[in-house]
C-alpha cells in the first residue's frame, strides 16, 4: 500500500541526518496521497540508521492508524492539520535545525535580507506566537498546526508563497509540494537563518532588501514567467 | 570480567569524537555496575585511535583498580563522588565540547529557552561555582565532583531531571542511566548550549521559555504519561 | 568544439559543493577562451550530482548559444559584461557562500584586516550598490554587472588586483586568469569573510591593516618581484 | 640525509589540512635536528596533495640549502630565528586557522578562560605587535621572528610553558619539542580561540580563570609532578 509513497518519506528523512539537519530523532517528514487521502509519516523515536519504508506510518486526516504498526510522530497532529487547511501542501517537515531554532527561541521573524531568501520565500519568515497554557495542556500538537494556521491567515501569508514557519520556543515547520521539496526548503530556512544571524553581527541596522529585488528573485524562479532552469 | 561494560563504555567514550564533543583526549566516559559496586572508565590521556575494551580501567567505588594496568582517567574521583551520591547514574561523560566550554567559561547557567532543551532537561543547566584555591590544591578531582553535588542540592535539582551540569572555567559533565544515556545528554547539552548562543546574538533579551511548555515537552518524553516514541 | 575548456570549467564548477561554497544549484562557473571568443558555462538549475562536460553550454559574448542543448546558467549575462569590459579575466564564479553573502545583505565592504586577505585581494572588497528599480525590472543579470563595473571603475579598483566583489542582498562574484583561480578567489573571499566577521565581534573597533603590510603580502605573491612558490 | 625526519615534517604538514587548520597552502611546519643543526621545511606555495617527503628541504641554520630543489617556505626566516634564541624548540607551525587568525586580525591576546586553555599555555596566548614599515619592507620573515621573540622576552613569557603566539593583523606561530608537538599546539589554539570568542559573546564581561585553576591544570600535564595520562 502506497509503496511509493513510502519509498519517498523514507528518503525524504533520511535527507534531514545527512544534510545536518537534525541530531538523533529530532524531526520528521511526511508526504500525502491526496487522491486516496492518506498520509504518510515517520515512526516517532525511531533512530535514522537501518529505517526501512516499511517501518513508515500510514494515517486518514483524522489520524487513524491505516496500515503500520509503530507509532506515528508525535508531530503528526501538526501535519494533519496542515495537510486539511491547505490542499496545495504535498509535504511537510519538522526540525530542530540550529540557525531556524535559534531564531524561533528568539521569537522573531526571519527578515528577507536578500535573493538567497527570497529564492524561495516571498516574504520575511514568520515566527508564530508560543502557545498558551491552555493550548500547550490540550491537544498540543493538534494546536501547534492551528496557531501556525492562525498566524498564515492573520498575516495574509500564501503557504506556497513562504513555505515555512518558526513556533516560538520551538522550531520549524516547512512544506511544499511533496516531501523532497519541503525537506529541500528545510535546507534553505536553515541555511537563510543562518546568514540573518551573520548579517545582523556584521550590521546591527542592516536594511531588508527591496520589495522589487524579493520579486524579481521569486518570480525568476516561481510562476509563469520563471527562467530559471531548464524548463 | 565485566567484559560487557567494558564493551559498553568504550563504544561510549567512541562516540565522543565521532559526534565532535572533544579535540584529542579531551574526554572520559564511565559506566557503573550497581550490583558489584564496579566503575568502568577510560584510561588517562590514551588516544582513541585503537583504542581496546581491554584498556578499560575497572574500579571499586573508593577508587581502588580492581583490574586493567592502565592509570584511569585523571577526572575518575569526580565520577565516583557522583556514583557515590546518585544511586540513578549508571553513566558520567566529561567533556570539554565547544558551546558547552564556552558557557562555563562565560560562568553562567544555560536558559531554558526551547523545547529542544525541555526534552531533556527539566529547566535551566546550571553552572556550577569555581573551585576554591583550597579545594584546587587539595583533592581538586573529587571536590569538582562534591561542587557539582553542592550546586545540585543547594538548587534542589534533580539529576534524573536535569542530567547535566557545568563547573566555570572548565568544561560539562552530563550523566544518564548508563554511558550510552551520558553521551546522548553530551551531544543535547552541546546543541542547546550552541542554540542559546545564536538565540541570545539574534535577540539580546530573549525569554526563557514558559514553565507549561517545559512541562510538556519534558513529560512528553519522561515519566509514565510519556507518548514519545515506541513505548 | 573547446572539449578541455568544458573539461576545465566542469570541474570547476564541481569545486564548488566540495569546497563547501554552495547549497544546492547556488552557483555557478564560466571559463572563456579568448581567441574563440566563447564562453563556456554551466547550465541553469542543474544538480551537481552526474554533471557532465558535455552538459556545458558553449555561448559568444552577445549570448548566442553556440552549442549545448541545456540553457545557461541564468546569471549568464553578469558574466559576459565582465569579460567584455575586462580582457584580462578568464574565468568568473557566482555563489551565495554563507559569510560573503551575510556581508552582501549587510551592505559593507569587508575591511581589509590582515594578511589572509592581502596575499589575494589589494584591499576592501567592495560591495556594490543594490540595484534600482528599473535596473532589476529591466536586464536584472546584465544590470547586476554593469553595477559591478560601475563599482570598479567609480573607485578605481583593479579587478586583477581584487578579484572579487559583493553585490548588496544578493551574493558574491570573484573572477581570475581561468576559472580555477576564479574558484580559489570564491574560497579566498569566503574565508577572509569569515575572518573579519570574528575579528569584529572579538574587538568591533579593530584597525584595518596598515597598507605597508597589504603591499609586502600581495607583492610576496603577485607580480614581478614575487618570491612565493617555485617560481 | 635524514629521512627520518623528513618522514615526520611531512606527515605533521599533511596533519594541518586533516584538522581543519588551513585551506590550501596556507601553513608550514619544521623539524630541527639539533645535533646536526639542520631544519627540514615544508617547500613554498606546493599542494598539500601528493607531497612527499623527497619535497621537503632541508637548510642549515643560516638558511642557506643543504639538500631539495625547491624553494622553502617564504616563512623560513621566522622559523630560523625562533629555533636560534630558544633551543628546547623541536618543531615549528605557522597557520592562519580560522578563530586564531580572527584574534591576531583583532589585536588581542587571548584571555585564559579555562582549563581547556591552562591544559596547554601557562596564561593568556599573546598577541604580537605589528612589524612597522622599516620591519616589513626590510627582512620582513626575519624581522617577524624577531617581533615574537621580542614580545615573549618582553613579557617574560618561557616558550615551553606558553607555545604559541599571535601577530598582529597576520596569524599564528605555534611550537613544541618535535614537529608533532607544534601541531597539536595549533589544534589547540586555534580550538582556544574559538571558545574565547563565544565566551566573550555569551558574557562580554566573562572573568578570567583564576592562577590557582591555571596552575593545577598546567602542572597535572606538565613538570615534574605531573600525573596526567600513562607515565
Amino acid at each position: 500500500m502506497l509503496e511509493e509513497l513510502k519509498e519517498k518519506v523514507l528518503q525524504a528523512n533520511l535527507e534531514l541526518p545527512k544534510r545536518g539537519l537534525i541530531t538523533y530523532t529530532w524531526g520528521n517528514v511526511s508526504g500525502i496521497d491526496r487522491e486516496k487521502g492518506l498520509v504518510v509519516i515517520k515512526p516517532s523515536g525511531v533512530s535514522y540508521d537501518g529505517m526501512k519504508a516499511s517501518d513508515m506510518v500510514v494515517l486518514d486526516l483524522d489520524g487513524n492508524r491505516v496500515e503500520g504498526t509503530l507509532n506515528p510522530s508525535s508531530d503528526t497532529p501538526t501535519h494533519l492539520e496542515l495537510y486539511k487547511k491547505y490542499p496545495d501542501l504535498g509535504g511537510v517537515v519538522h526540525t530542530h535545525s540550529t540557525s531556524a531554532t535559534s531564531w524561533a527561541q528568539a521569537g522573531r521573524d526571519i527578515p528577507l535580507y536578500g535573493t538567497t531568501h527570497a529564492d524561495y520565500f516571498f516574504g520575511d519568515i514568520p515566527c508564530a506566537r508560543s502557545l498558551t497554557k491552555e493550548e500547550i495542556e490540550g491537544e498540543y500538537e493538534r494546536n501547534t498546526g492551528l496557531v501556525i494556521i492562525e498566524t498564515l491567515e492573520e498575516r495574509d501569508v500564501n503557504p506556497v508563497y513562504t513555505p515555512g514557519i518558526l513556533v516560538k520556543n520551538h522550531g520549524v515547520f516547512t512544506w511544499g509540494k511533496d516531501a523532497d521539496e519541503a525537506v529541500h526548503n528545510a535546507v534553505v530556512l536553515e541555511e537563510v537563518a543562518k546568514m540573518a544571524t551573520f548579517t545582523e553581527m556584521i550590521n546591527k541596522d542592516a536594511d531588508k532588501a527591496p520589495d522589487y529585488l524579493r520579486d524579481k528573485h521569486f518570480y525568476r524562479k516561481h510562476g509563469e514567467n520563471a527562467y530559471y532552469g531548464q524548463n
